[in-house]
């Protein structure tokens, strides 16, 4: 099927993908003197009053802003807050079809990570939760931070930490697969970006101990000659165990996991036979992955993963954000925090069952019917553990 | 009715009056292939190369943004942001139940006229649309011509410009019942916040010669010692022809026509049979206007109008706004310009026609079927017969 035709069509026919409803008929006088006024100033006047009815009378809380500023939107670059909006707008639909959470798009027209932050905080009293969305790195770590602490509503970048939630299960289950612990594996991760990071900092949450960080000019290691922009640095003092140098060769011999979010074919077959056996491949660069599922298994895999829907095993977004939205906003969640965070890995890699478990299913298909209120569920118990629940 | 209690039984049973929908089902691989990614980068490359697109392939074609600070909602002050989303989500009801408009509340937390002017700012290459709401004067006026400037799409401040265009034809057809001619008849206005100023351009842009506006110092005049804050020295300078002094009683005395935008219980009997004969009074402060209709009759007025929907004569902002927008929209116009909103009073006070006109049905009810489609054809005429049509 040719998906860029057809997008086309569905994206012209309907002039976007979400619309508005509104949840009350106003067809007489005394409705519309109900919804609006004179009835109306009643809401407000409670609101002012007592500022959490704000959650009992408007949308607030169900309603997420999925923002951008269409710096890094899908593979495509910085395009531009208007050209970001279709990829909004598909977000803003999956939140309602997959999780019943209301989602509205605020693309900004700015590339200055200051204003976005203004602009977020000066809109955040009306929404339930903010979920960053397809905005650059290194822009995207500061942005989220400064919000996190700004405002006592989740901000959740799912670029980062979505991924995260879903490639840390995917793992959690492939080891489980080749009978591996986490805590005992050498994984490598090449490309790391906004998501690597964010994969990299889940997968030591979960428990693992020895994972290297390869970009495109070798592993990380402190005072790394190529040096270390940005995040890096940080990354550099927190992974490479071993002080290993070199390149990705060297990175991944004696693997026993590699996870790319990177660029097609970097992942080569004679890298792949110097793993160890068993090897687990998560190769998530799109459209491309960074080695095709059968060169993989030929060289010796055991357990291939790809952002892709037409190979088995796909590390695909849509798995978590649903879930661990409408359990943040079921309890008034203040923060989604790394508890959370992992509660959804463990609820999302707990859903296959061990009869089910096998090389070919480690995570769920995106429409599996169990995903959502699991994972709901699990991050709303969490949130009330950690002390950030509201309800 | 207590709309107050019915008001929050509703607001708290639909948490809020808007919601969102999807407009496409994904229900399988392949819609979810094609609403998002892959298929959703296809969309985005267009924009990103045509930025005209984005009226195409997202909702902005018929998307509005309702967007307000709190700082002037109803008329219960300066009550934030968050207060004044009950009013925000009623207009966006309303403008997708009367005009079939979408429209998003923006409720933004400042009262820096030029934070909010940069946020709109920022949010504007997703919308079709600005309706500027509850927003206090003098800000108000910096705000909205300050966006008309920057941006390439309609900017409307419906407190100002809705308002006006109601009492415009209301005017015209209550002139009509009295056989007075628009050009020829004294006009007081009392009370010339934000709605009072607009409506006096409008009325002038519409034939009128003589009007006196009076606020709680007395009548507007250049150099008055009590002062003229902010608009009201423009004020000053394009009325008041005939040079009066002194309060409303001298203002009102001779007078045609009384138009209020003020506080209750100000336009006394003894006033009013100062006035002219076959006079007309527009009392529209909320709850309680500026003389009962009862009081105004028998004091001997023959048209009289308040806000209230428990009177006839009804002015309500609920007939114009969602038409204007329907209209502008329908031929992407780039501004709302004052020959666009004369053509909305014209369809508007035309929809009744000479048989149905009285002195108590001046102007059509809320729920008056003719009334989008009327006003929408005529402002798109308008915006192609001034050339800010771009459909």
């Amino acid at each position: 099927m040719d998906f860029n035709q057809a997008a086309l069509e569905l994206h012209e026919k309907y002039h976007g993908k979400v619309g508005m409803v509104s949840k009350t008929p106003i067809k007489n006088r005394e409705q519309l003197s109900t919804a609006y006024t004179p009835g109306v100033a009643e809401p407000c006047r409670r609101i002012a009053a007592n500022p959490d009815d704000v959650y009992k009378y408007t949308f607030k809380s169900n309603m997420v802003a999925v923002v951008t500023n269409g710096t890094a939107v899908l593979g495509l670059g910085n395009i531009g807050a208007a050209a970001g909006l279709p990829v909004m707008e598909g977000k803003c639909a999956l939140f309602k079809e997959f999780g019943g959470v209301e989602a509205f798009p605020i693309c900004l027209d700015s590339e200055d990570p200051e204003e976005v932050i203004r602009a977020v905080e000066m809109l955040a009293p009306q929404f339930g939760g903010i979920n960053l969305e397809d905005i650059r790195s290194p822009e995207c770590f500061e942005i989220e931070r400064r919000l996190e602490e700004k405002l006592d509503i989740p901000v959740f970048h799912d670029d980062q930490h979505g991924t995260a939630i879903i490639v840390t299960a995917a793992l959690l289950n492939a080891l489980k697969v080749v009978g591996k612990q986490l805590k005992d594996v050498k994984i490598v991760h090449n490309g790391p970006g906004a998501a690597g990071t964010a994969i990299i900092k889940m997968l030591q949450t979960a428990g693992a101990t020895d994972i290297t960080a390869v970009d495109e000019h070798g592993i990380l290691y402190p005072g790394r000659p190529a040096g270390l922009a940005d995040h890096k640095e940080w990354l550099a003092g927190v992974t490479n165990p071993r002080h290993l140098t070199g390149g990705l060769a060297e990175a991944v011999k004696g693997a026993d996991v590699f996870i790319g979010t990177s660029v097609a074919n970097v992942l080569t077959p004679e890298m792949i036979k110097t793993m160890n056996k068993d090897a687990v491949v998560f190769a998530m660069a799109n459209p491309n992955p960074e080695v095709m599922p059968d060169v993989a298994k030929a060289a010796g895999v055991r357990v291939i993963g790809t952002g892709r829907s037409d190979f088995p095993n796909q590390i695909n977004n849509v798995l978590a954000f649903p879930g661990v939205f409408k359990g943040a906003l079921s309890v008034r969640a203040r923060d989604i925090n790394p508890q959370m965070k992992l509660a959804a890995v463990n609820a999302l890699a707990g859903i296959i069952t061990d009869e089910e478990l096998n090389e070919d299913y480690i995570i769920p298909g995106a429409f599996d019917p169990r995903v959502v209120d699991r994972i709901a569920a699990a991050v709303a118990q969490a949130a009330r553990d950690t002390g950030v629940a509201r309800l």
